[in-house]
């Protein structure tokens, strides 16, 4: 049985998508376990138009919310009755719950990670790693994408083994496709970071695969799994990536409602829009994770709809069911041993 | 008279569009002279096709092309006979040529304007500042993108003021709104460069009109007119941003092609795909410029057609009319003058 946290509070369709996703998820596995964070009697009430093994849920009562204008570390310290404290409480302190899954505010779901679970020994800095739909039909990982906002080219070879890894448990990536998010794709491109880093990756086979420096343009191409970057440049990756795409859709909903005619050419290719849209959906796809940390943590965006939350679950079911974490240490272990050496 | 040097070669459409671009230019602005260069013989029968004032038109003889596969600074130094090293030199030696427009290879040109040109007294380092189009019909300028990969807080201050003035001089745009890349909007965000940037650039006014940092998804919003960034993560930022709206455009056309149904859709849509495709086209903006050297030099899309042409011709000698080096010079002396008192 693996047993899993959910917070049920702190998402923009919270609790009932959080509640909703859950049973999604407890229905399908047969070997969850699920703790659900959040006010009692809204929970309860919530449970009771679904049908549901009752062995394997408990509800955990936390009456206070942690909001996105919360100062994260501030919140994860003074909100002790919030649903993620409490989740975060949970964790920490019992050895059977496993992960967390939130769709609440980012920045105290890492506060959280660092505070309440605490780094795997061995290694130098936890990182955040969300993946994206790529334009084959894939997915991508960046890591880090803003835990971090200063690195050093160990924390960038760390990255690169951690979400390794972690595509390989959670997605089922074989031999994940490790670049280095760089200004050009030849060796010598960057500065100091970039080009220490690149060396450190080159030698860092068989642990990764690692096939060069990309272009931020090539992200979403599908020829990558994997980009290792520093949190900076990583925010900037995925928050422009994010932000360009919903423009354009814009411009192209916009003109799809603009006269008469245009509104019967959108109906005609409504099918194939809807297509554009669940590729690009985030629903579909699961949440981000903090890599480097003793249990698994998964972040969901802010308005996930109970698919996206239930795809949360199984990703974190997944992650601890290939037992990741362990794997994780062994492997930091490792390269800490061959660095002594 | 402003005179300019046109690179005729190096693009993907030269010498054609360079010439066309050039001419067009040339019959609109009466005080502008027009110094073309690249193979003489290829030039002159180019030429021969169009009307213009040959009092106000030479040609630069310069039998050799640089292109994107040379190392810039050894094309700089050793390519002495290419179009865009003899436009350098003329830039370089005649004080009455003001600028030059190339279309070529953007490492060559940025090595050039440091190794031909040179910095504006009191000038750290140039910088490199491209202009993309928002959502709201204007622009935005990013600066650096690329030039200089590892900066500090008076870089970033001296790219500020340049870019502002250059936004004001080369698109009138008045009083720009100046933000700072970073991870989050708030003050105390970003790293050790982000947050000593963000109080040299508050106390800058009214210098510059720096209204706060800027998450990247923001960017194309329309709420600003200039992006200030080291040009690391300035150089995601721009090439992650067309590299998305590119990928999101290639599904959408491939949805319009997929079966008839969709083709007709697409037909009754055709005008305002036009019009959105026209208004994130490069060819109707200028090119991207080198901020802090001497002279002006504009750099235009390496796909660039006349018309991306002429708008790199108009915007330089825009720059030269309103005197921006010498402006530019004046604020840098300005500013240093106050931080020695």
């Amino acid at each position: 049985m693996i047993k899993l946290v959910v917070d049920c509070f702190g998402g923009d369709r919270s609790p009932k998508a959080n509640v909703e996703g859950a049973i999604k998820a407890l229905n399908e596995i047969k070997d969850l376990y699920l703790i659900l964070t959040g006010d009692e009697n809204i929970l309860s009430e919530e449970l009771k138009q679904y049908e549901y093994d009752k062995e394997r849920l408990t509800i955990l009562h936390a009456p206070d919310v942690i909001s996105c204008n919360d100062t994260p570390t501030e919140a994860i310290r003074q909100k002790k009755e919030s649903s993620l404290v409490k989740g975060f409480e949970l964790l920490r302190n019992d050895p059977e719950v496993r992960g967390l899954v939130s769709v609440g505010s980012t920045g105290a779901i890492l506060a959280g990670c660092v505070m309440k679970v605490g780094r795997i020994l061995g290694v130098k800095r936890p990182a955040f790693c969300p993946i994206l739909p790529t334009m084959t039909g894939g997915i991508v990982g960046i890591c880090d994408s803003g835990a971090n906002v200063d690195c050093d080219p160990q924390h960038l070879q760390q990255f690169a083994i951690m979400a390794s890894l972690y595509l390989q448990k959670a997605f089922n990536v074989q031999n994940p496709r490790v670049a280095l998010l760089n200004i050009g794709t030849e060796e010598e491109k960057g500065d100091a970071l970039r080009k220490e880093t690149f060396q450190l990756l080159k030698n860092s086979t068989p642990s990764i695969n690692f096939v060069g420096n990309m272009e931020s343009r090539d992200l979403l191409s599908g020829s990558y799994d994997l980009v290792v970057c520093d949190g900076f440049s990583g925010n900037v990756l995925i928050k422009t990536t994010e932000g360009s795409c919903l423009e354009v859709l814009k411009l192209i909903k916009k003109a799809f409602t603009k006269n008469l005619k245009n509104k019967i050419g959108a109906l005609l290719l409504k099918k194939s829009v809807y297509e554009i849209k669940d590729m690009m959906d985030y629903n579909n796809y699961g949440g981000a994770v903090m890599l480097g940390i003793k249990k698994t943590v998964v972040k969901g965006h802010g308005s996930s709809k109970a698919k996206a939350i239930y795809h949360c679950i199984k990703q974190a079911y997944n992650m601890e069911n290939n037992k990741l974490c362990e794997v994780i240490s062994e492997e930091i272990t490792k390269l800490n041993e061959q660095k002594e050496a």
